[in-house]
């Protein structure tokens, strides 16, 4: 490897703002730029738009993807959007620019049954430039695919899997609360889940993953999102919700084998939560479970997960990589050895 | 990787047994030899001799590695001693026979330490033969190394690591329970201990590979071995503690860097254990614990993580390998792909 790692952040939401200042800790990396679409953040200085407190930085924010990735790129970490096809051209965009590139897209983490004609577009592209590419994230990406295969490694048979993770959002961010319904009746609820604007990303993801792994045959992958509703008052630093109006989503997909359940997944994110945690069962020989007290922190997980990847996937062969493949570990912040 | 993966097993005691009763259930492997030099093992058959049910296999145990190796062999799993030095020459009989080698051998899982030289020895020769070898086994090899590593994943900031195994005894074999010091007086324990006749192996092993998987430069490592006295009877199938006498080991590995602990790993392994389980607590950003309760059977988990490592070490780049390096994960029990 490289003794110095040249790395571009795409897209400077709130997730790539921490990416960027986690970044900054890693003395074995330069971050070389940052591409975001959003006229708005075009020309500021990415330090000061991330609310870096050494900032300034002299790293200016382009909107122009092309102009930033033709200079040497060795890694984009790339956080814009959950949809595999919204993003194609931005992966294709740095793949082709010879950089190798992390992505939170939720769809990128598993994409081979929901979308195998793009990942063998992603995979032939990426064996093509000789360079690697992976879909991650907490979740998907790690407590519910990842840790799951690892737990598996002490087993001799594992007939089904379940995880539960139970995350309390009011520790979140405004948008997200917003974005599983806080606040809202019921009704209204439940026309945003049929409206497709409800929803997590990547738990189907996740179980065909864990189901490969397991090497299970699944013969349906199914998904229900259901409200959590407040029993009583909950106050977060944003908003407010009532008793009797929604706290969050309870989402669960599962996949089945011969009428039963073999790999299931179980998200609740909602305010008020009182004991969020993260929950892993194997059952087979031995049943065996693991649990992380407090859960995961999403959006703490989440940036460290995609900058502890570079290492890893700058070793990795080229073409399109799943966490199921790579040995996740952390990025020291010293300089490399 | 070839559709079907031919395996000789090394070493046939209780773990060697338990490692051959797991390959026989999977489609992919066909067992084509066993070794182990003890004379009354020699032409029995190892169905046989493991305790499988479906015995006769019409595989013979072999006292004669080289005759067992010279026959084509894609994976040797290895299980005959602690001891790097002791194991030397049976590993590089597998390595030149052209065959990739998972090992039990607790030294072998981290060997850069203690046996730079054995360890460089072993990679040249496993580079020149095209092969990979690497040591694992529950601990060291998962639960209190690779499990730490991945955990780290999730983490941006690692300040300290600490795990604790608390094993219950009295569900062991009682050669272990021998080897613990189960139901010796403290002062003979003692004397064990000094003549290095009580000792679990692998401990110094997993504090440098966490410690260099979180970039922390140690000082120093040390290793202290303690009795656990029996605060009142405890019963085994085997043997009986009275009060006052040894139940088994409590075992602490520390990494120090500037004064501090930094890497520490507590093994207490003894008899009458009430609440055995694994834990797990990085210190940073952010705080984080997993615990695994009942713990991972020590046996159980040992021969699963052998057999597991097939897929991963047939992957894997040619040369001396460590946990560290590879996603461990399920070997599924069906035909290959």
């Amino acid at each position: 490897m490289r003794k110095r790692i040249r790395v571009v952040q795409y897209g400077v939401g709130p997730i790539g703002a921490s990416i960027v200042r986690l970044l900054r800790q890693k003395a074995s990396v330069d971050i070389v730029g940052a591409i975001d679409r959003d006229p708005a953040k075009a020309g500021r200085d990415l330090g000061e738009l991330s609310g870096a407190t050494d900032a300034p930085w002299g790293v200016a924010v382009s909107a122009r993807a092309p102009g930033v990735l033709a200079e040497p790129v060795d890694v984009v970490i790339h956080s814009t959007s959950s949809s595999l096809p919204g993003v194609m051209e931005e992966l294709l965009g740095c793949i082709s620019a010879g950089a190798c590139v992390i992505s939170t897209c939720e769809e990128l983490s598993y994409p081979f049954r929901k979308h195998p004609e793009l990942a063998a577009r992603l995979d032939a592209a990426a064996r093509e430039e000789g360079v690697a590419l992976v879909g991650t994230g907490v979740n998907p990406g790690f407590v519910m695919d990842k840790l799951v295969l690892v737990l598996s490694a002490a087993s001799q048979r594992v007939d089904s899997a379940k995880a539960v993770r139970i995350v309390n959002a009011s520790e979140r961010r405004l948008p997200l609360q917003k974005k599983i319904g806080a606040g809202m009746a019921p009704e209204e609820f439940r026309r945003r889940v049929a409206a497709g604007a409800i929803k997590h990303h990547g738990l189907p993801e996740s179980v065909a993953m864990v189901a490969d792994g397991l090497g299970i045959t699944l013969d349906d992958i199914s998904e229900t999102i259901e409200p959590v509703i407040a029993r009583e008052v909950v106050k977060t630093p944003f908003l407010e919700v009532t008793a009797g109006h929604v706290a969050g989503v309870h989402q669960i997909a599962r996949g089945t084998a011969g009428g039963r359940d073999r790999v299931v997944l179980e998200l609740q994110m909602y305010v008020g939560a009182k004991q969020p945690s993260d929950t892993i069962e194997l059952h087979g020989e031995p049943n065996v479970s693991l649990s992380i007290p407090g859960g995961t922190h999403g959006d703490v997980a989440t940036a460290a997960i995609a900058v502890n990847a570079i290492p890893v996937i700058v070793a990795a062969p080229a073409g399109l990589r799943t966490v199921r493949d790579l040995p996740l570990a952390f990025f020291p912040p010293g300089p490399m050895a």
